[in-house]
C-alpha cells in the first residue's frame, strides 16, 4: 500500500491546509489546529474540478469551522494535475462535441463517471485506510459529493462500510440506482427542481433507490448549477448528526 | 376591531409566554426577555391540536432561543378552549367515522379545513393587525404551519403581503393548489416520502404550483406522523434566512 506524504502546510483562520500525495493520487486535508481525533468528511470534487475548487475549500471550512470535523477531498483520475489517459481525452472531446451539438448530458457524462468512479474507488479506499492512521482523524465518517462526486460516491459507500452517512445529488439514476438499493446509511440527497439536465422524475428515482430507512431529499427550484449556497450548510448540520460522537 | 387583551404572563428558559383573547379567539404569544422589537412567526397548529401543543412550544421555544425572534399561535375555530359548531362537530364525526371505516383521509379533512381556513383567516389578519402595534413586534413576518396549519396557511399567505416568508407541507394538493399558484414569496415545504395518507404525487403536485421563485422541497422518508424533528430546526434556519432584518 502507497503510504501519504503531506507536501505543503498553511495555516490560516483556525484551518490547517495540507497537500498531500498517496502514490500517484494528490489530494487536500482539512483539520481543526489543535490535532484532536475529529470525525472526517470525504468531499467527492464535480467533474471538471478539482480537490481544491472553492466549492470543496468552501465546504472544508464549515465542517472544520462550524462542526469541528476534519474533511478530505482528493484529485479524481484525469483531474486537478493529475495526467489524463486517451480514454479521458476522447470521452472529454466527445462530451464537449455533444453538450455543442445540443445532445442530452446524461448518457456520456454516466458512461463516462462509471469508468472514473472504477478507478477511484482503490484511490478513496488506500486515501481512508492511510488517514485512519493520523492521530488526528478519529472517525466517524462521512461522504459530501455531487454531481461526479456523487457518481464516484455511491459505489464507494455501497463497498465501504466504514463511511455512515452520506451526501449526494444532481446526479441520473440510470448507472447508480442498482448500487443506491444495496446503500443503507442516512442519506440528505439535494436536486434542483427546474434541472435541465436531469429531468424531475430521473433525480426523485434516484433518491427513491436508497434502500436507507433515514434519507432527505432538498429540492430547490432553479437549474442545475443553481444549487443554493445554504445546502451546504444544511449538509454540514446533517454530518453534526450522524458523525457527533 | 378587536383589541388584544394578555391574560397570562410566564417568564421561564430566557421566554416570555403570554396567553391572550382577541375577541372570541384565543392565544398566545412568546417573546424574547427584553422587548426588542422582533420579527415574529405565525405558527398555525395542526387539526385536532391547540394553540399550546408540545410542537408549537417546541417551535416557539427554537424562533426564541435559537433566532430571537417571536412566535404567536391562535387557536383555530373549534379548536383548543374554543366552542365548535353543530357544523364542526357532524364533520368530525364523519372525519371519525370515515377513519374507521378505513376511507381516504382525504377527502374529508380537506372539505373541512378549507371551512375552517375561511373562519380563520380574519381571525388571524386582526391578530397580526393587533400584534404588531406591539412594540416587542416589529416584523418581518413569517409563517410555519403543517397538516391543517397549512390549509389556513396557504390561504392567508395569498391574501396578506405582510408575510415575507412560509414554512408550509403536509397536505393534499386539491383545495389549495390553485392558491398555492398565486404565492410567490420563499417556501419552505415538507412532506414525508412514505406518506400513508397524502400520495407523493399529490404532495410534489401542491409543492410545484407555489410561484415562488425560491422554494425548497424536504422529503424526508417515513409515514405521514414520522416528520423528523430536525425539520424545525431547519425551518427556524429558514426563518432566519428570510427575517432577519
Amino acid at each position: 500500500m502507497n503510504s501519504l506524504t503531506f507536501t505543503t502546510q498553511t495555516v490560516a483562520d483556525g484551518i490547517v491546509e495540507r497537500e498531500f500525495t498517496i502514490g500517484d493520487v494528490t489530494g487536500v486535508l482539512w483539520t481543526p489546529p489543535d490535532n484532536a481525533p475529529t470525525p472526517v468528511v470525504l468531499l467527492g470534487h464535480g467533474g471538471g474540478n478539482h480537490c481544491k475548487h472553492p466549492a470543496m475549500a468552501g465546504r472544508a471550512r464549515l465542517l472544520v469551522l462550524d462542526a469541528g470535523f476534519s474533511a478530505v477531498a482528493i484529485n479524481a483520475p484525469g483531474h486537478g494535475d493529475r495526467p489524463r489517459t486517451e480514454h479521458d481525452e476522447q470521452e472529454i472531446a466527445e462530451m464537449f462535441a455533444n453538450r455543442a451539438a445540443g445532445g442530452a448530458e446524461g448518457p456520456i457524462v454516466e458512461r463516462y463517471n462509471a469508468n472514473l468512479a472504477e478507478r477511484a474507488l482503490p484511490e478513496w479506499l488506500a486515501t481512508l485506510d492511510a488517514l485512519l492512521e493520523l492521530p488526528e482523524i478519529g472517525g466517524p465518517v462521512g461522504y459530501f459529493g455531487l454531481n461526479m462526486g456523487t457518481a464516484i460516491g455511491v459505489p464507494l459507500v455501497a463497498v465501504e462500510p466504514r463511511i455512515v452517512a452520506a451526501v449526494f445529488g444532481l446526479f441520473w439514476p440510470g448507472s447508480l440506482a442498482e448500487t443506491a438499493k444495496r446503500i443503507t446509511i442516512p442519506i440528505e440527497f439535494a436536486m434542483q427542481w427546474d434541472d435541465e439536465h436531469i429531468a424531475r422524475e430521473q433525480a426523485l428515482e434516484l433518491f427513491d433507490a436508497f434502500a436507507s430507512t433515514e434519507k432527505t431529499l432538498h429540492a430547490n427550484s432553479g437549474k442545475h448549477k443553481e444549487l443554493p449556497r445554504f445546502e451546504s450548510v444544511d449538509a454540514v448540520r446533517f454530518f453534526q448528526r450522524h458523525l457527533t460522537v
